[in-house]
């Protein structure tokens, strides 16, 4: 069985009972800031104040030690200097509570002093079957069950929703990262399930996360950042992947590809990036997709968690403006994507349907003066031909001859069909809104066709994945 | 002399009388939508109406036909049908009016009927030395003048603006990606100067353009969207760009790389796409560099227009992110960047004024609690040692310790420095509100490692382009 620990991960993302080691009364410490987030109404479970300064912090009470909190403790953070880190984790085996988030740095990597301090740490939460996200690390983000230890303010690190359509998570080995991506995804309102920063990686790791996420009902794709693995967690990540991904897509962006970036992972974090070309071989082994850079990764995690990965490599782009065909075309090619003409019987039901100056190809173009009762037509007889395997649309709306019903034209033939469905659509506000309305019905909208071809791609090769045999591909 | 045509174009984007052929009083209507983008206060010049058909068009008088309006006229734009232009243009040889922008389409496009009538209405123009815009296309937009013939609504596809910083102008074979780009770069913010839309291309060409913006003080970049070139127009082109680039930068994307778009482009506008590798290769001679999409061509285009050319190619970045320093050193070595390592001498100085658990090297990482002083101790230092022809900025903004300042900061020593600048930052909110600061004082501002190594490069490419002989490239 490659995935049993996963019980034990529960406690750090629905802990109903936390708490905070080292909160304080000063404005802008990281003690109080992490404290800050769980007096929040989201958050519905019980917190708790630990500091031996303070009678109460922000109106919570604040108990000289764990062993003084009389209710039961699911998860402690712990925000106290390193070197105090053994005492405390003395009282988290004594209180009995099995998750630790150890937010502070010191640790392994500051140098040996710091590494031995970790090391008495660990043996602590090993005796006693603590289970430890970091230390060094920001911690964790559910946006379900709002537990939050991002010590950044909300007004310099905004926090995701979840989405009610499909949610991503993100495994970070960098904490500044984890909280960038975090303000970033709330800033784009893309659906978030978790985000955990793993930082030092002394107990929890990559692969622990990858069972967990794995079974997770509120993350529908997987992403990783990572800097490199240890050789012999490598290998246990990389034969759990190949489990995983078979049930859900799994991406990463890996940095280090060049040396000196290596160089610089090395003294970032302690990495060894190895060589970059292993790495992609395992990567793809293992059913994991990788990405060059974050947008990338996030445009893919975002058509993963949407639509139902394509049996097939055939793709057919529709589109009423012409250059955006052509565009798209190059891109979907450039993706190693098969593109097949129309067959001379889907041309004729087509030329039936559809103006004469409309051009029959792949991409179809239903020019610029459509509304979408051409790409009703375009989408029907083409899911009912059987010739192709998913859909690239392109809908430029700066001609007020298509309406935004052709959201529901576009959402339902995906749904009809269940084959996947991207849109590209380039433009400004209007074209924004149509873009989270087509989003809300739970098809991936980009803006500009090399995106959207990234994410056919994904949705085509995570089929591979997925259906290894059954998947049917067409030489390009 | 390479670029005498100048002169002539000026009409087109300076035109202080306005003749709209075909004005309608249809709401929706292509000849409506054209009047009220020149009956906006904005617009400061005379606009009349022609149509028999009406008395006046929203409050504008109408005339029967052109020859009928006492005031002299600058422009006219001809939205009529396609059979009725020949007639239109012996009108406007006999008003003796200079330029024409011709949105109809039906001419060439369509067939061997529609040329014919495209070579009718070209004979009269060039007889009567009338220079034609299109057909086939949505026109201009002057975002200083305010000529506006995109007879697309606003609430549809949002304008541009111009900028106090610096201005992008774009050329486009696509009237729908002119519309798409002016509707997103409205979005965006990005400082406009003039788009254009050239159609059919019956007269004035993309090399009369380069001539004509190479020259115009409101282009700081010039842009081009094509799918290709005619042969001999091509070789013109080429030698024009040779000489415009020594003084302006052009960015260039050219659709049809693969063999798929190749032919969608040849469906959409005729143009033949040629080899792929050819045109690389005359882009480069040329001096123009090309972008793989409009994202790229943009962010470069920003880079370029706000920034000074690199002298070299000797890059330092700077982070208070280990992550993003990695993954920014990755792209600036995919980009054939130099990223030498400070001297012992610049590293000693650098130990004495950062405290010890910064990393020193290239990246330099201040790290995660740095204020915007040891940014300012590292530009100071690596300014004065001479090592490094470029500068990469990290800044996340998601912890407090940095704030607002570090804008003025790097701002400063960009601007005392001369040297080419670009920062890159991740984020939501208070980074996006940081970035437009950074911008407003002249610093391009990127949100992933990828797009601001992309731009460094263009600063780079073109210093090379520009200087030549006297800049410095350090084999990487």
């Amino acid at each position: 069985m490659l995935c049993e620990q996963k019980a034990d991960l529960d406690l750090f993302f629905k802990a109903k009972s936390v708490a905070i080691y080292g909160a304080s009364a000063t404005p802008n410490s990281v003690g109080q800031a992490i404290i800050q987030n769980f007096i929040k109404p989201q958050y519905t479970g019980k917190v708790f104040a630990v500091n031996p300064k303070y009678e109460s912090v922000l109106g919570v009470k604040c108990y000289p030690s764990l062993v003084d909190i009389p209710d039961p403790i699911d998860m402690v953070v712990c925000a106290v200097p390193a070197r105090l880190t053994p005492r405390v984790f003395e009282d988290i085996a004594e209180k009995g509570v099995k998750a630790a988030i150890v937010i502070s740095g010191g640790f392994s990597e500051t140098g040996p002093k710091g590494a031995m301090l970790e090391d008495e740490m660990c043996i602590i939460a090993h005796e006693n079957d603590i289970r430890i996200i970091g230390p060094n690390c920001v911690g964790v983000i559910d946006t379900h069950t709002h537990v939050d230890t991002f010590f950044l303010p909300e007004y310099r690190c905004g926090r995701p929703k979840s989405s009610n359509v499909a949610n991503i998570s993100l495994v970070s080995q960098s904490g500044a990262f984890a909280a960038a991506i975090a303000d970033w995804t709330a800033e784009l309102g893309l659906g978030i399930g978790k985000i955990i920063s793993l930082g030092n990686k002394c107990d929890v790791d990559d692969d622990d996360l990858l069972c967990y996420l794995g079974d997770d009902e509120s993350t529908q794709v997987i992403c990783y950042y990572t800097e490199g693995y240890d050789k012999d967690k490598g290998r246990v990540f990389f034969e759990t992947a190949q489990y995983v991904t078979k049930n859900k897509p799994v991406l990463v962006v890996k940095s280090g590809r060049g040396e000196r970036a290596k160089a610089a992972a090395s003294s970032h974090t302690g990495s060894l990036a190895g060589s970059d070309r292993i790495a992609d071989a395992a990567y793809r082994q293992a059913g994991i997709i990788r990405a060059d850079n974050f947008e990338q990764m996030f445009d893919m995690a975002k058509a993963l968690a949407m639509q139902p990965p394509a049996k097939g490599n055939r793709v057919l782009m529709i589109t009423n403006g012409g250059g955006l065909g052509v565009m798209t075309t190059d891109a979907l090619e450039a993706q190693d994507l098969s593109i097949p003409h129309p067959s001379r019987e889907l041309e004729e039901r087509l030329t039936d349907r559809l103006p004469s100056y409309c051009a029959l190809g792949n991409p179809i173009d239903v020019v610029g003066d459509t509304d979408s009762n051409r790409y009703d037509a375009v989408f029907e007889e083409a899911i009912a031909s059987g010739e192709y395997d998913a859909f690239v649309v392109g809908m430029l709306l700066q001609t007020p001859s298509l309406g935004m019903e052709i959201t529901n034209t576009i959402a339902n033939h995906q749904r009809r069909s269940g084959l996947p469905f991207v849109v590209v659509s380039m433009g400004g506000g209007f074209t924004s809104k149509a873009g989270q309305i087509m989003e809300l019905m739970g098809v991936p909208t980009y803006a500009t066709g090399e995106k959207a071809a990234l994410a056919a791609r994904a949705l085509v090769r995570y089929g591979e994945i997925k259906y290894s045999s059954e998947f049917k591909k067409i030489t390009v």
